[in-house]
C-alpha cells in the first residue's frame, strides 16, 4: 500500500454504523450472496455504510431523506430497498410526516405515479411499525 | 368554490417564497413561455413553490437537497435546474460540501458517472459565486 | 392575490373533470392519504387535471395516449397509473387497438420489455373491462 | 421464407413514409453510420418507420405527439430526437401550441425540469422554423 | 423493393435463432397478442432476433451478457425480461458466475438497490435451473 | 479489524488496475475533486476498480462493453463517462465494430435515439484515435 495514502478503513466504520442500523445486515447478505457473488457483503458493508453514510459532514437523517428521495424519483422501481432506508429513517429520529413530505415532493420531479407509488410503499413500513409497538 | 374545501391560496405562498429565494423567477417565466404555454408561470408558482416548498415540516434546506439529490439520481439530464437547486441551496444556508456530500452520496443509487456529472455541476455553481463574490 | 394575475379556480375545473372521468376519486384519495399527506388529494385534482388535463387546446383522448405513451416508454415501474389512465383512455373514447398502437409504438423509446411490459398491463385492463360489460 | 407467414414488405412502406416526413434521411444515416454499422440506416427505415409509424390505426400526428410526451418524460436525454420528432409533427399539421401543452402536461410523469427543457428544446425548433419562412 | 438496397431476409435468420435460443417463442407471442397488435410476434422474430442478435460481430454470450447489463442498470422494472435473458445467457454458455458478476458490475452505473434486485431475479433462474436438472 | 475476515486490499488492485488502463486518473481526480469531496479519488479506485473491475470472473473486453451497453440503455446522459469506457474497451482489444454492435443492440432496450446518441459519441472517440495515430 502506498505510504503516502491516507488510509482509512471505512470497512470498519461501516461496520459499527451497519449493526447499529440494520443489525445482522452483513451476515444476510453473506448468507444468500457469498456463493454467488464472493465479497458482495463486504462491499456493501466498506462502501454504502463505510465510505459513503459514514462520512460525516451531514447527518443521518438528511441523507436518509435524500436517498428516499432519489429513489422516489427513480420511480420506486427498488421498493424493497426503499422500504429499508424508509425504516432506517425512523429509526435515526425521521418522522413519518417528514418521510412523507419528501416523497411528496418528488412529484416535481419524479411525477404524480412515482410519488404516489412510493407513499405506498412508506405507508407499508408504517403500518409494520405500528403492529410492531 | 366548493364551501366545505379548506381552500388554501397557495399561490400567494408560492410567490413570496419564489420571490424571496429566485428573485425575478416568474417575470422571467412569463416573459419566455407566456405565449406558448398560457399560465406556465403561474403553475410554477402556484405548485412548485406554493404547493410543495412552501408547505412547512421540513425545512427548506432539507427539501433542496433531498431535490439535489433526486436530480442527481436522475442522471442529471437536467443541469440547469440542478444548477438552480444547488444554487438555492446555498441561498439558504448549505455549504458547498454539504451539497457535495450528498451529490457524493448518490453513486449508491444512481452511479459513479451520474455523481461525477453532477458534481461537475456544482462546481460550475461553485465557481461563479465565488467570482461574485 | 395580485390584480392582475388572471386568476383562474383549477380546483373547480379539476374536480369537475375528475368526477367525470374517475368518480370519487379525490374522496379515495382523501381517506388514503389526509393524515399523512394534508393536501395531497386537493392538489391532485387541483394540479393534474385543473393545470393540466382541463386546459383545453388538445383534446382528452389525445392527452390520455400521450401519457400511456410516456408512462410505457418510462418502463411501467408505475403499473397502477398506467392501467388508470388506460381505463381513462378507454372512457374517453379510445379503443383497444389505438391504445395497443401507441403502447407498441413504444418500442422505439423504451425498448421492447418496456413494451411487452406495458401491454401486459394493458390486457390486464380490457378483460377487466370485458368481464365487467 | 415460411410460405406461411403473411410477409409485408415494411421496407418498402418505411422508405415511402420516410421520404415524405424526413427527405433524405436514409441516405444521410448510410452515409455516416454504414461502414461503422451495416444496416443500420435500412433498420431505421425498415423498423422504425416501416414496422411502427406506418401500420395505421393510429394517425400520424396523434404518433408524434406520443413520442414527444415519451421523449419529453424520458428527461430529454436524447435532445436530437425530440427535436427531429417536434419538427415532423409541424410537418404533419400539429400546431405549436399543441406541441407545447403535450410537453407541459408531462410536467406531471417527467417532472418540471423534464418539461422545461423539452420546451426549450421546442423554442429552438420553433424559431428555426419562423426564420426560414 | 429498391434493386440496389442488399435485402436481407431477417426474419428467416430471426426465427432459426429465436427457435433455438426460445423455442416455441414465436408463437407464444402470436397466440397472446396477435389479435390486439397484428404483426408483434413477428416484429420481434425480425427485429430483435434477426435484425440484432444474429448480426454476428460479436458473439451470443457476450451479447446476452450486455443485455443483462442494460435490464439491470434500467432498475430491473422489467423483470421477467431480465430473466428470459439470463436463462438464454444459461443456454447459450454463460455460468452463473460470469451472470452475476456483471450484474454486481452494475452497482457502478444503476446504483446498490438496482443490482441487488437484478441480483434476486437471478437467483430465480438459478433455482429454477437446478430444480430442474 | 474483524480477523475473520478475508480482507482484500482493494485499493491496491485498483490502482494497479487504473493505472494501466487509464494512467494518471487518480491524480486527476485528486486535482479536481479532493477539497470539495475529501477520500473521492481514492474512493473510485478502490471502489470501482478495486471492488469491482478487478474481480476477475469476466474479462476487461466483456466487463467493458457490458458498461458500454448499460451507459446506452441509460440514455447516453453520461456521455463524458460512456466516452471513456469506449477507450478503455479499445485499449483492451475491443474493435470499433464490437463496440458500435453492442451499442446498436442497445435500440432494443434504450430506444433508437439513446442508439444514435451512443454511436455519435463513440464516432468521437473513434476519430481522436484515429487522429493520433
Amino acid at each position: 500500500m502506498s505510504e503516502l495514502r491516507p488510509h482509512i478503513d471505512t470497512y470498519e466504520q461501516g461496520k459499527t454504523l451497519s449493526e447499529r442500523v440494520n443489525p445482522g445486515m452483513e451476515d444476510a447478505l453473506r448468507a444468500r450472496y457469498e456463493a454467488l457473488v464472493p465479497g458482495l457483503a463486504e462491499t456493501v458493508v466498506d462502501v454504502a455504510y463505510g465510505k459513503f453514510y459514514a462520512r460525516g459532514t451531514v447527518d443521518e437523517k438528511t441523507r436518509l431523506l435524500a436517498t428516499i428521495a432519489a429513489l422516489t424519483a427513480l420511480g420506486s422501481q427498488t421498493r424493497p430497498q426503499l422500504q429499508v432506508n424508509i425504516q432506517s429513517a425512523l429509526n435515526v429520529g425521521a418522522t413519518e410526516g417528514e418521510i412523507a413530505e419528501i416523497i411528496f415532493q418528488m412529484t416535481l420531479y419524479g411525477g404524480f405515479p412515482a410519488m404516489i407509488n412510493a407513499l405506498n410503499a412508506a405507508i407499508e413500513v408504517f403500518d409494520r411499525q405500528e403492529t410492531n409497538t
